[in-house]
């Protein structure tokens, strides 16, 4: 594999991850591109014990261009992208309307106040394109392709890890208009947050009370009773194991974890990043063979803080949908979005069993 | 005010709320109504260390049905809806979907295993109609009529609050096609969890602590805090503040508190009934002038566990939209449903300052 380091007109940085040693690629963007500028900021919220990331220049960021207009796509000689070259395997750049910034142009100087305490928004964002063709989805990748992907994604965390802002890194995936993705080539993105986001926070408390109570970490009791007890399990192979969480939150939602505790993506060996992608391609295929048109999802990586409680973090990859039934999506209501609540129409046996089961060959 | 109790035909209960002490309510619903079985039950996640209700009885529920198929408008001689009266001023029944009921079939006489803890789904929904007029919506009623809906929120919370499964109360509404809402009806809900809610039980830690620190009621705290800053107070009445709060998750996002502490609806005095109507009318009207279409909100009324923490509690009503500019969305994509991390796209003080200034005589 051969990396490329270069950067677009207005200073970002772009990052060629081709699978051949002699990839030629274009390092001079000629478009004439004015800076952006970054007001973000991230605010505490007292009540529920959380930050807030306030981006307030992300309004203006592109919405749904016609293919032609594609900014995710190689340049050609009549028109630019954000990508300079001709062609490209693998490609990340930061972001141009991000929500974080290693660079940011404070509008709030000041650190609010004592209820109301607030700091720039620091961090990063960076979008990643798995395959210059433009109608190809994350699931029609060769498995090759899925192996140079997860190579970007241990570059990035490694590199993102390292800035002196960064406390999670954050490697996921929108796909699908029902969930708003604004642009259809496929892409991921990643995050670099300022904080421990929410949501680890509470798994990491949850590790370390049942630590506390049973010398065990948490996750790895969870895979264990999965594995065990074989009704939700969707896919198995020697270093991963795919399966519908009992206590699933939505309709279609599958969890994908190493068979060995590792606290994130860098810490894989070659032979479990190899097998990442049969199974994960796997599991897409389930995905977008139950319904006539392919699932909409969010799939995240959840990998350990950049700093804290690594010991009792369990590297692992969540795959959730929003459709419940064919032309039907399940919206966050007033129980989700207002209480944290979530109901689930779909009782998770049913959904691995319609996972199992679904006909590959069409 | 009347009020009176029926059944319908499936044994469901009936509530109605009338302003006239001469109303004459239709008590006998003749519809030959099969008994619907509830496979409800609730799952604990041990790694987000949360319960999940899992309805999967739910999926066959009434989805779009057209205006002269409405199940929420008054019964006519010709046809029969869930509510057998020829007119209402505001009624109350068991959701015949629900989430939660008081009566439930078991689909798992096992209490799950030690990682997996499950039990039956027991609790309570209820749908709250606020007119008979099927084109009208809240931000349409007289402040008489929010009187009246005040009574019956007051009315449904004593009464679920008593049911033995009852953990917390949630009276909210869900608005717009855009978050999902399957009946055009102007209506809400009603739900009597099993289980202190995810958030609930945030805030309420959050104001745990900040007591042991400060003496303070934390929510007490925030609402000085935010009438003294002033630049995201909406509207001020003697008893209520309507405010934009500081580190707002959505791009439109009202929090409307009682001047006083209290820990639910019921214990609201009559002035504090009173004047919420003209206050929260207010909020609603400048939402739905911002933008040429009404806009979609999901409004709760966040309210004092059953049996615990009630000291710490603030009842406080929080209105959101996911609507962030003409025409766009906000969605919930990796960073805000993968990690709990919010980004939101609009300055809190531009927010309150294009509430407080919107041009009200269209």
């Amino acid at each position: 594999m051969k990396k490329t380091h270069a950067q677009l007109a207005d200073g970002r940085e772009i990052i060629y991850f081709d699978e051949t040693d002699d990839a030629v690629r274009k390092l001079i963007d000629e478009r004439d591109l004015p800076k952006t500028s970054t007001r973000s900021e991230i605010r505490y919220d007292a009540v529920l014990d959380e930050w807030v990331a306030i981006a307030s220049h992300r309004q203006g960021r592109t919405h749904l261009p016609p293919s032609d207009e594609c900014p995710l796509c190689p340049s050609t000689d009549d028109r630019s992208t954000e990508i300079p070259s001709h062609s490209y395997d693998v490609v990340v750049f930061e972001n141009r309307f991000p929500s974080f910034a290693t660079t940011v142009d404070e509008v709030a100087p000041d650190a609010g106040s004592e209820l109301f305490p607030k700091k720039p928004g620091y961090g990063r964002c960076e979008v990643v394109c798995f395959t210059s063709d433009h109608d190809s989805s994350f699931s029609r990748l060769s498995p090759e392709r899925v192996r140079t992907v997860m190579e970007a994604w241990v570059d990035r965390t490694i590199a993102l890890s390292a800035l002196p802002h960064v406390e999670q890194v954050f490697c996921f995936e929108n796909r699908g208009e029902e969930i708003g993705v604004t642009l259809a080539h496929p892409h991921g993105q990643i995050y670099g947050y300022p904080f421990v986001t929410p949501r680890t926070r509470q798994m990491l408390e949850s590790a370390r009370a049942h630590r506390e109570r049973t010398w065990n970490n948490l996750f790895a009791d969870v895979l264990a009773a999965e594995q065990a007890e074989g009704s939700r399990v969707v896919s198995r192979g020697t270093h991963w194991t795919a399966f519908v969480p009992a206590a699933a939150r939505w309709p279609m939602e599958v969890h994908l974890y190493p068979n060995r505790q590792v606290a994130d993506l860098p810490a894989l060996t070659d032979e479990e990043r190899d097998e990442f992608g049969e199974i994960y391609l796997d599991v897409l295929h389930r995905f977008d063979a139950i319904y006539d048109s392919p699932m909409p999802y969010i799939a995240g990586w959840h990998q350990a803080p950049v700093r804290i409680d690594r010991d009792l973090a369990y590297l692992h990859l969540e795959i959730f949908s929003i459709r419940r039934a064919a032309g039907k999506l399940k919206y966050l209501a007033g129980s989700e979005s207002g209480m944290g609540a979530f109901i689930n129409d779909v009782l998770p046996e049913q959904a691995a069993a319609l996972l199992r089961d679904v006909d590959l060959s069409g």
